[in-house]
C-alpha cells in the first residue's frame, strides 16, 4: 500500500500559459524521491472556488497528501491559506512567533528599524501572512511568505502549502518534509529503487519489441515498472521496483545492453552532458556554430565549473564570419554551400585553431522555416568534430519539427557526436 | 455567460516531472484567444482510472469543453480515446476512412507499397488508432494519430482529443477548432479584448500602488480584468475587457504610461526581441559573451530570418579567448579582473571589429555558484555596448537566484540595453 499524493499549482499566469510552471514538476520529482506516488497534478487560477474544487477532488481520490504551490503573497488575491483552511474546516489563527519572524524579515528588507512603526498596509500584509489554520505548523519563510503543514484527519489528507517563487519553494522543501504533519502523512510510503537508462538513436517501437521479448525471457518482470520517455532524441527508460526485485531489474538491464548496448550511453541516470564531461579527461573544448547559433556553447557553459574545460566558441552565422574568423575557404562555401560536411570540418578545425582547444565541434544547417536547397531540406544539419592528433570527422543529419526543434535536436546531437568519439579515450 | 473549458494533459513523463509540458500552456493560450475561459488544467499519468476521474471532475465543474492531450499512440498504454469513450458512455467504432488514411501514412512512412501486407502488429496498431467514440468526428492525423472531436450532450461537455507531440498537436489545432462539435461547444463564448503591456525594471509593488490609484482615478475600472506577471525581470500587464470598456482600458494605459513610461517598452504585446529587431533598422549585430556563454547569440538566432542582421559572435569564456580573439588587453584583465566594465567595453569593441558588425553587445560576470571576488558577489554582470559612430557604453548589474537565473536575467538585460540605446534611432 503506497502513499499517494496530489499537487495543486495555483496562479492565473500558469493556468493561462503565460509562464511555464517549474514547481509542479519539481515537487513531483521530489515526492517520487521520497517514495510517494503522485497521482494527480492540477492547476487553477486565482479563483478560490476553483482551488476549493480541486482540493476536494484530490481528497475524493483518497490521496494521503496534497501539496499546493503559490498564492501566499500579501495581496488580497493570494488566498491559498484561507482556502485550504476552508477546505479542512479549520479556522485561521494568528501565529505570533511567525508574525514576529515575518515582521523582522520585512523590517530588514525595507530597512525599517525596530521601534519605528511600519505603514499600516504592511502591518496588514504581515497579519495576513502570519495566519495559519488551527492545528497547522507554520514553516519559516525563505522569502517573506511562510509555508504551512496541516496534519491529516480521519477524513482529510495532510496538506503542505508552499510559496510560488521556485527558489523560495525549493529552499523551504527540506524543512517542510521534516515537519510532523508531513512525516506522519508519508509514513506509509514504500521506498522504490529507481534506475534510469538513457539511449540515443533508439526508437520507442524498437524498444517496445525488446520489452515484449523481455516479458517472456525475464521471469516476474511484472515486478518492475518500466516507463519510457522520448525527449530531444534521447530515449529515457525509467524502472521502479522494490528492493527484492533488484535481480529481476538486473536481468532486464542485461537484456537491454545486449540488444541496444551500442545506443545506450548511460545506465546510472547520468546525462549526456555528464558523460561527455567525464570523457573529456582534462581536454579543453570549443564550438563553431551556425544553425545552433550559440546553443551548443550555452549547453557547455550551463554547468558550474565548466570554465575548467570550455574555452569558448565562435557563432559564425554569416559566411563572412565563417571565412574571416574561422578561416573557412570562401571557395569551399561557394562551391559546396555553407551547409556541407567540408565546411563543417573547416569550421571545427578553424575553431580549434582560433580558440586554441584540444577539441572543437561545429554545426551548420538549415533550421528553417525556408532556406532549403536542392538535396538539403529544412532540418539538414552538418556536424564537424576536430580532435588534436586525429582526423577531423563529419556527419550529416536530418531533424524533424520546427526551427526550435531542429536547433535543439542538433545541439544534443553535437554532444553525442563528441561523447561517442571520446568513448575509447 | 462565458464558455468554460478544462484541459487534461496525459503522460507519466509529465506527471513525474521528467519533461516540461508544452501542450497545456499552448492550448490554454489558444483557448483564451478564442474567448474561452480555461478554469482547470489537470495532469494525469497513464492510469485510465486517474484520467477517468479527472474527466468526471471537470464535467462536475460544469465546463462546456474538455481538451485532452496525449495518449493516442499505437501502444497498449495509450488509452485516452478508450477512456474518453467510457467517460461519455459511447461505444468505440472503427472509422473506415480514417483507417485508410492512417494505413496510407504508415505505408508511406515504412515504405510498404499497397498490395504488400503489413506486419500484423502494425495492422493491430492501425485498427486501434482508427477507433473513435460513436458519433464523434475523427480529425486527420498530422503525425500518425488522428484527433477526435466528440459533441456535447445534455449532461456531458464536448471533448476534443489531441495528440501529445507538440508539433502534431499544433498542426491539428486549426482543423480541430473548426469541427462541428467544437464550434457548437464554444458558440456561447464571449470575445474579450486582450491588451498586453510589458515593462522592464518596474516592480510588482510599484505597479500595485499605481493600480490602486487607478481604481479611484479611472471610473468603472472594475470592467477591466488586469493580471500582472513578473518573468525574467520583465513585468507583463495583461488586461481583458469587453469591447464597450475599451475607453476605460485606454485611460488605464494612459495612466500607466504617465507613471512608468520610462520602463514600459511595449503596449502591443510585442516582446523585447520584437522591439529590438524593429530598432536595428538595417544595422547588423554581434555578441561577445562570457558568463552568458552563448545564450545572447542563441536568443538573437532563434528568430526565423535573423541572418539578415545577426552576423555572429564570440563566446570568450576563457581569458585567453578574450585577449586572443577579441583583443582585450591582458593588462586590463590582470589589473581590473575579467568582470569589469573596461573589459566588457573592450569585448564589445573587439567583437564589432572581429565580426564586422554595426553593433556588438558583451557580457562578463559571475554566474556562480562560487567565483565571487571582493566587491563582486555572485550575480554581478558587466555589460558593454559598442555602436558604430558612438562612444561605447557599459553598465554593471546584480542579478538574484542560481546560475541559470543569473544567466537568463543577464541575457534579457543585454537585449534591453541595446533596445534602449537604439530608442532614438
Amino acid at each position: 500500500m503506497s502513499t499517494r499524493a496530489g499537487i495543486v499549482v495555483t496562479g492565473t499566469e500558469v493556468l493561462s500559459g503565460w509562464i511555464t510552471d517549474r514547481n509542479g514538476p519539481w515537487v513531483s520529482a521530489r515526492l517520487a524521491d521520497l517514495g510517494v506516488d503522485v497521482v494527480h497534478l492540477t492547476v487553477c487560477g486565482d479563483r478560490p472556488a476553483d482551488l476549493l474544487a480541486q482540493l476536494r477532488f484530490l481528497a475524493s481520490e483518497g490521496v494521503d497528501l496534497i501539496v499546493t504551490t503559490g498564492g501566499l503573497g500579501p495581496t488580497a488575491d493570494d488566498l491559498t491559506v484561507a482556502t485550504v483552511a476552508e477546505f479542512l474546516d479549520r479556522p485561521l489563527e494568528q501565529d505570533p512567533a511567525m508574525r514576529q519572524t515575518i515582521e523582522t524579515v520585512i523590517r530588514t528588507w525595507r530597512q525599517v528599524p525596530d521601534g519605528i512603526a511600519l505603514p499600516s498596509s504592511l502591518e496588514a500584509a504581515i497579519d495576513k501572512q502570519a495566519l495559519v489554520p488551527l492545528g497547522a505548523q507554520a514553516i519559516p519563510p525563505s522569502g517573506t511568505a511562510p509555508g504551512v503543514a496541516v496534519p491529516s484527519s480521519d477524513t482529510l489528507p495532510a496538506v503542505l502549502v508552499l510559496p510560488g517563487p521556485p527558489h523560495e519553494l525549493q529552499a523551504m522543501w527540506p524543512v517542510a518534509v521534516r515537519t510532523a504533519p508531513i512525516v506522519d502523512a508519508i509514513a506509509g510510503r514504500v521506498l522504490h529503487e529507481q534506475k534510469t537508462i538513457r539511449a540515443y538513436g533508439l526508437s520507442e517501437p524498437d524498444l517496445a519489441v525488446t520489452l515484449l521479448d523481455a516479458e517472456s525471457e525475464v521471469p516476474d518482470l511484472a515486478d518492475v515498472e518500466v516507463t519510457t520517455c522520448m525527449r530531444g532524441g534521447e530515449l529515457e527508460i525509467v524502472s521502479r521496483f522494490d528492493g527484492h526485485a533488484a535481480n529481476i531489474y538486473n536481468r532486464l538491464q542485461d537484456l537491454l545492453l545486449a540488444r541496444h548496448g551500442e545506443r545506450i550511453f548511460s545506465t546510472d541516470a547520468s546525462t549526456i552532458d555528464d558523460v561527455l564531461v567525464g570523457r573529456l579527461n582534462g581536454r579543453t573544448i570549443a564550438t563553431a556554430e551556425s544553425c545552433t547559433g550559440g546553443l551548443v556553447a550555452a549547453r557547455f557553459t550551463d554547468r558550474a565549473g565548466s570554465s575548467a574545460y570550455m574555452l569558448g566558441g565562435v557563432v559564425s552565422y554569416s559566411n563572412d564570419v565563417k571565412t574571416g574568423v574561422l578561416g573557412v575557404p570562401a571557395e569551399l562555401i561557394d562551391r559546396l554551400g555553407a551547409v556541407s560536411e567540408p565546411v563543417a570540418a573547416a569550421m571545427a578545425d578553424g575553431a580549434r585553431e582560433v580558440i586554441g582547444s584540444d577539441i572543437a565541434v561545429s554545426t551548420t544547417g538549415i533550421a528553417g522555416p525556408g532556406g532549403e536547397r536542392p538535396g538539403k531540406p529544412v532540418g539538414t544539419v552538418c556536424f564537424g568534430l576536430s580532435i588534436a592528433g586525429r582526423e577531423t570527422i563529419t556527419v550529416t543529419r536530418q531533424f524533424p519539427g520546427d526551427r526550435d526543434s531542429v536547433r535543439r535536436l542538433a545541439t544534443t546531437a553535437a554532444l553525442h557526436m563528441i561523447a561517442r568519439a571520446l568513448e575509447d579515450g
